[in-house]
């Protein structure tokens, strides 16, 4: 609103006047109306970015997957259900932000079709057919490429091993900034927990590794971003 | 513990000295270390007759599926992921209780395999093979069936069309006492609601219709499952 808006732009921090948008939590790719394929984000972390970016001034829209009852104060929320909403939310906002943080954990495939009606079990094993989801990311690095004024961007590498080799080329492909490598494996890291341990990785090559609460590391996080905004206007 | 056993031994409630084991939310079957196939339940309905059993005096234990934080007060929870978790939990204690009430949205199926690591995107669709988990409370009832003191058994079915008609179907299949169906796609019930409506079927063909919040309906449904209850021991 008006107020906040005013407000950030005359707040002290390195992001007083940006605005950031942030994916966060899971998505749900339904089958039928009551079964979904989805994995175990509780957007934590994506949240703990937005509280971050808050109190350096920014002006916060999270596009949200489903999770329980959130803290909403201070930014924006757009609730979204599946990775085509979330795409779809993420494309109508990404060419007016500063910086873009892809922190949900899409799901990379929804079944091929969806079922009106709850599906009746039998007892034969049933197949599935898969097909991919939209790239939220990739297709909204895609959609600002070239840009003079380009968002940073961001993106989430959640992995169980390999995390920094598969990470880099994530961050190449999709023609990112900085990209945030995970190893959901470790433990104290990754979905569901209240700390978190992580690898920065940038386009420019440099690597570090950070941890601590969700809160303390999307501080760091957020300052490490910095360096990669385009310059502010006016 | 000792405590409370004690403590609803002499409480004046209708379950006063009874125990109830009732299972609640989703399941999740997972086919890789981050993603599976579940259910919008949060669990809600079960925790509401929980609290709703507890309060009539029973000594209760609920075997929750993955939701997020809830009130653990006056019952024992037993944490589980899976169907056949669910199932092994339930196993091990069905034939010690005078109440099973089986409102966990268990998945029908899982992925026939689980991989390690987490699985890469290819581009093309993929065919992902699923299995029937164990129907964790037609095999309790099996288990308990012919016994001289057997608990009574309620199911519930969130269907979404001919709603009756499957659970009654259900009912009789499991040999069960009582069912509670569910049509999860009125508005108002079912999956993620406060509120909820459903009808009552029980094994001697009455049939009636409760509303209202999760523990006004828990608690009008205790009372129609009393009828069915094993006599109480000494």
């Amino acid at each position: 609103d008006i107020v906040a808006a005013a407000a950030s732009l005359f707040a002290p921090g390195p992001l007083a006047g940006r605005r950031v948008l942030i994916t966060a939590g899971p998505t749900r790719e339904y089958l039928d109306p009551v079964r979904f394929i989805s994995n175990p984000s509780t957007g934590k972390m994506g949240l703990a970015l937005a509280e971050a970016a808050r109190a350096l001034g920014a002006r916060v829209t999270v596009v949200l997957g489903p999770v329980g009852p959130v803290d909403r104060q201070g930014y924006e929320v757009v609730d979204v259900v599946s990775a085509e909403d979330m795409a779809r939310e993420v494309f109508a906002r990404v060419e007016d932000v500063d910086l873009f943080i892809a922190s949900a954990a899409v799901s990379d495939w929804k079944p091929e079709t969806r079922s009106e009606h709850k599906v009746k079990k039998s007892e034969g094993p049933e197949a599935l057919t898969l097909v991919r989801t939209t790239d939220v990311l990739a297709e909204a690095s895609r959609k600002v490429a070239g840009r003079a004024r380009r968002p940073a961007l961001v993106g989430f590498a959640a992995e169980t091993q390999r995390v920094v080799e598969y990470a880099r080329g994530k961050l190449e492909r999709k023609g990112l900034d900085v990209i945030v490598a995970n190893d959901v494996s470790a433990p104290g890291a990754g979905f569901g927990t209240e700390t978190n341990q992580v690898t920065v990785l940038t386009r420019d090559g440099q690597e570090r590794t950070l941890s601590g609460t969700k809160l303390e590391v999307a501080r760091a996080l957020l300052r490490s971003f910095l360096a990669y905004l385009p310059a502010a206007e006016r």
